[in-house]
């Protein structure tokens, strides 16, 4: 392909400052108090989307957040590619440990990024890496170098579930029709180790609630004679794991996948630095299931981590109370095979189960989604790696990912098609965490692989 | 003594209005952002001890906030009371939960105060109950009936520690001299069921932190290889009791004080309808240390109780982060013979040496304080006695409390008296709870029962 270096060189500036605008919008799907800000960035990306040469824009209405949708179809014998993103962003909560305001992009150097990456929530996940899809449609317009067919669908609900968007593509199949989709939600290794990311895990979302008495009592009057639910409920949560840090829920791991010796021995070939892990996260140990290294654990193993709790007085000074009620937000990840509904329910069942007398729990389930995983002998994964190669000199190492993308699952059972995820940020980017960022390098590096994978798909495909 | 009925019978809508009026002020003590109005309520106390009858009337500045002192001496020769008090009050959270707002004082009846009670924060604890004793004072000088001296000191740190007054009291040996101490800040059984505290339980409060990773991380990324603080923070609470719910810090019951069987079946036979307890507090069972009973348990055991957890993403909706820092707010009740300040040590030294590589942990001590018996042959409870059996009409039962008073044991160290612990309030009166009141009839009848144990004090100490 012609031209993309130049292009991108000649445009760099604007690339940047489009996406920082868009990070300046607090489009937090999570919290009501966001609302107008989320229908504010849709219309702005259907905006980017029309100047970037799509046809036929959309802001599909839902009974939640918005789907944008746009498209380019120059020729219908030509394969088409069907790109997911999300314009939605987490909550920024904790905001004091920012170093610079959540919405107000800052560009910095770090160590991984010396050309400088721009701070702000969103600019990685997903904001910036959805946003390369639209600089690089309009880098293969201008340049008159779109090879094939194109659709945009991009989502402002994706940190809270999808739910809406489940049910739009199920309404959808022909409006959406596609041969691959292409996917930059995830991460790769380092600078000098491209990968595609092959797996994804599972998720179910629950909240549980512990009820003792009706209202908070004095802990002198009351305390040693009565259920405290916050004892209660650390109780039941450390339960949930053993002393091997196996969860303890009844069929919870029944139906998770068994990788052979073969194939965990190729994963363990994936560079690896347990000390600069533990460096980068400021851990002088790592922490989790017996029998598994730390990749492993965080790919091909289920998890059960607490994501949010509280309860009682919680601040300043001292109150000594015993709360009537206690709370907590706990998320499994889930590998291949396991049904995030069914693990859904044997939560609930169990965790209701071990609630001793003297308090009264629910549990409600927040939202989930299947596992998945990728073939790397797909046309899809091979005009990846080609482009990779292009790009970066170098054939990507196919890698499982611990997040979840919940939807991906769902868009193989409904349209018929295998994802492909490119993703260009890396694991230290902080994605969910305050001080996110984007490397500028991972940036353009992006913009300039995207084309040459629908060069490549476009090639292949004949 | 004369009057005593008329004059409350004349003054009763004005002895009402006035503490209407200090309830309206939030002198929160444990919040900063109530400090202004903690100040304010000084003034009003010290306005009210003057119009009362007092001299010398000081606001003594501490490093925090202030001692309100005032006196009456009549003569050298008769017995001294020093009458204590707080005129702060604990925080109002969870707002949500309160029916009226806790600084709008509304009197409503309910079934066990037919005659109606004020809904307020502090209407029991212990403005209300503070407030009998400047009334009862006023009552005793306006109709000339004062038998002996008296001297006030009203703090404003007793939801806090009270760690400016050990100070203060250790400083004014001469100034606070006294024969007896008497305080109303605790409870009775019954309207028909009077009863004088003898017992109070001690207090260690302290705050823990875990922290794992140096920021928030992607829960999918990570989860499953990174110690989670929160998950190792209800580990760690939940392994502080056993299956039978004895705390397991070791030492933690070396000096605990052992009833005999006859001490316990003493107890015994103060009148206790565990049905009602349960239905008063909405719980369908009770929970505690495994070979004691309910009265047993909230009086003469230590516990160890939960006040507040928190920690990850606490908002609306679903964030999936593993947090780098878990917090929680911990309190043990002890009882005589337990040292709070080793009881601290002990927990600090045995959650240190619990936590897992992986996380660090940090103890901080809030405050604390002594358990402490009275005996019921001293003459202050003699006296009490028979001021109950006159406006009662019956002898009162001596009760020990699950509550603390931390600083009743230092005033018997340093003033060498022992305190009188009239408390007029019930166990369901929801003080430290949302819909705190204070029964009219106890007031009243507080106001009532207080100048006759002046003069039976005076009279026995002659």
């Amino acid at each position: 392909m012609q031209h993309i270096e130049s292009y991108i060189k000649e445009h760099k500036d604007r690339f940047l400052s489009e996406l920082i605008e868009l990070l300046k919008i607090p489009s937090v799907s999570a919290d009501p108090a966001f609302k107008d800000n989320v229908f504010k960035a849709a219309d702005v990306i259907k905006d980017s989307l029309e100047k970037a040469g799509c046809d036929h824009l959309e802001i599909c209405q839902t009974d939640g957040f918005p789907i944008v949708y746009g498209e380019k179809i120059i020729d219908e014998n030509l394969p088409t590619i069907l790109v997911y993103g999300h314009y939605d962003v987490q909550p920024a909560d904790p905001v004091s440990l920012w170093h610079s305001p959540p919405y107000e992009p800052v560009i910095k150097k770090t160590d991984l990024h010396p050309e400088g990456a721009i701070f702000a929530r969103g600019a990685c996940d997903d904001k910036g890496q959805m946003y390369m899809h639209v600089k690089a449609m309009e880098l293969m317009t201008q340049t008159g170098q779109l090879p094939c067919n194109v659709k945009f669908m991009i989502e402002g609900e994706e940190e809270v579930g999808s739910v809406n968007l489940s049910t739009f593509v199920k309404n959808n199949h022909e409006k959406l029709k596609n041969d691959v989709i292409l996917i930059s939600d995830t991460g790769m290794i380092a600078k000098d180790v491209p990968s595609i990311t092959t797996g994804l895990r599972g998720l179910s979302y629950v909240e549980v609630e512990v009820t003792g008495p009706n209202r908070d009592l004095h802990s002198g009057l009351y305390g040693g004679a009565v259920a405290n639910p916050i004892n209660i409920l650390t109780k039941m949560i450390a339960s949930l794991h053993d002393e091997n840090n196996h969860v303890t829920i009844p069929g919870f791991y029944d139906k998770v996948e068994t990788l052979s010796e073969d194939e965990r021995a190729e994963m363990a070939k994936a560079p690896f630095n347990l000390e600069a892990y533990q460096k980068s996260i400021g851990i002088n140990s790592v922490y989790g299931e017996k029998g598994y290294t730390t990749n492993e654990r965080n790919s091909i193993r289920p998890t059960l981590d607490v994501n949010g709790i509280w309860g009682g007085y919680i601040g300043e000074g001292a109150k000594t109370v015993i709360p009537s009620q206690a709370f907590a937000k706990i998320s499994m990840r889930l590998v291949p095979h396991q049904d995030w509904e069914e693990i859904t329910e044997l939560f609930k069942k169990h965790f209701i189960s071990i609630a001793p007398a003297g308090v009264t729990v629910k549990v409600k389930p927040h939202h989930g989604g299947q596992g998945y995983v990728t073939p790397i002998d797909s046309l899809g994964y091979q005009a990846a790696s080609k482009a990779y190669f292009e790009s970066f000199g170098k054939t990507p190492i196919p890698q499982r990912s611990g997040g979840s993308i919940p939807i991906v699952s769902l868009f193989e059972q409904e349209l018929n098609s295998k994802t492909i995820l490119m993703g260009f940020g890396f694991d230290s980017d902080a994605i969910h965490s305050p001080n996110e960022h984007f490397g500028l390098w991972n940036y353009f590096k992006g913009i300039e692989t995207i084309p040459l994978f629908y060069k490549y798909f476009t090639e292949l495909s004949k």
